[in-house]
């Protein structure tokens, strides 16, 4: 299960992994990724496993899985095949919350003193691969928490190489006046269960113009809502209110470059290019379609 | 001047107009948009001037400027070509942050009781047209104040018609279980000054395909980093780290599906496609281009 648990509160102590596991915040008792490609991760463990991690707090950047010998050295390349690290990939590309629980192990000064803390929600903003400190090939994620996902105490005080990327700041260099700092967030997509449904039927391929960007580890598409949510134009959270556009259409769609008409033909630029393609699970609202082409009459 | 002003705080009053010219939050003396299509908005005024205004606190749905007759009636069409109109979209399209006053005038229960009020930073989510009250085009744009902007007092108790759009949260519906509410934030575009100047040079051409998405009102791009910011890879944010291009062609860049050459050399899944198109002004850091390529090899 992706998410929050029912039940389970932030900062909750297991004394072992079989604790944890009963609870069902992570379910696997050894690996410290638990999830799939196809689910994304639900959770992860950080305990010093790999030397290559980094723990700030709110900030982590995480080792994948794979490619040590008994020893814990890297003896041999990392690879995204590898279910963990093909897991978190998915919710990189998804936008899924991944559980963090910290372990007593390493020496992150966010571990706890024994046992294993569940530490809330985390996602994954980035990750890439390098070769780490034995020689060979690592991927790694960085995990940011949420903005409602508290920090916890650290026994030292750990900075961040760079303030440059928190969450939410930009600071602005070049030839603007230091004292103006514009934080300014452009576009924000979130991929609910609505959405990954209507992804999943189209296979992340764009209903507009049948792009289906594919990168390392997965490929890559966007639920887009046909009738906005929310005021003024409240449309439902349903999957006949949700089109699977890549990032470009998306941003046509939204802003009224293109709309539908009620025989679901593709209006651009107020001329018809074609047919929106359908999938036979996949019904459309027409009432949605009417509302998003009337915010855009001229 | 986009953004917080040095010295003004959240909840300052001005008992007119003039005085809060005078501070430089809200320029014009009577035009409620301050702005234009080229910088974007620098501050709105709600006063009730529109009857199709919606005042939620932290969410605002704000009538664009023009065709009201003498009576405060609109008695023409709204359009996008209006200077303060073609100011919020820019402000859409390129994330950037309004400052907004509050007027006693008009019904919002979260109007001061006199003179206007500033009330922080808020983002354009989303505009579109419809028809008014009155029967005629209006333009209207939906404003969210920054996670750390506070909410005002309310007189009343005012309550969104929908809760699904809270910035942040999305109860899921289907078939989900109740409890799970997942809050995902999948992509975060952050529009700095350094991004700005980099998307002017290329006119919002992308860098890689060309493409430059058309919407109404203006056109869109994104700013890419090249090196990404943040542990562990710590880049620069200087534009000769940053390059224009589409979301597409951005999602591919930084999932690595596409790298540079030292050359400038294309490569999309390991083959040489082209060369990066560039501009006269907009040098590139070469250690950058290195970076990255280096985090994508496999």
């Amino acid at each position: 299960m992706i998410g929050e648990l029912p039940g389970v509160e932030v900062g909750q102590e297991y004394r072992t992994r079989r604790l944890a596991h009963e609870a069902g915040v992570h379910r696997p008792l050894q690996a410290g990724i638990c999830g799939t490609m196809r689910s994304g991760a639900e959770s992860i463990v950080v305990s010093g496993g790999y030397k290559d991690d980094e723990d700030y707090g709110d900030v982590i950047v995480y080792t994948g899985h794979g490619g040590q010998g008994s020893g814990g050295n890297q003896v041999s390349n990392q690879s995204l095949e590898d279910a963990g690290n093909a897991a978190l990939v998915t919710s990189y590309l998804e936008g899924l919350p991944v559980r963090v629980l910290r372990g007593y192990q390493g020496d992150s000064a966010y571990a706890p003193d024994a046992g294993y803390r569940y530490d809330g929600l985390y996602r994954v903003t980035r990750y890439g691969s390098k070769l780490g400190i034995d020689g060979f090939l690592i991927w790694q994620f960085r995990l940011e928490a949420y903005d409602d996902t508290p920090t916890p105490q650290a026994t030292q005080q750990v900075e961040l190489p760079s303030a440059a990327d928190q969450p939410g700041t930009t600071p602005i260099t070049g030839n603007e006046s230091p004292e103006r700092i514009t934080s300014t967030v452009q576009r924000i997509v979130r991929s609910s269960a609505v959405k990954r449904q209507v992804k999943a039927w189209h296979d992340n391929r764009c209903q507009l113009c049948e792009t289906r960007l594919e990168v390392p580890g997965g490929s890559y598409s966007e639920g887009a809502h046909i009738q906005a949510l929310g005021s003024p134009h409240n449309g439902p959270d349903t999957t006949a209110n949700v089109l699977c556009l890549c990032p470009n259409c998306h941003v046509l769609f939204d802003a009224g470059a293109v709309v539908l008409e009620d025989n679901l033909t593709v209006i651009r630029d107020g001329q018809p290019v074609g047919a929106l393609r359908t999938h036979v699970q996949h019904r459309i609202d027409l009432d949605c379609v009417r509302h998003h082409r009337e915010r855009w009459r001229k």
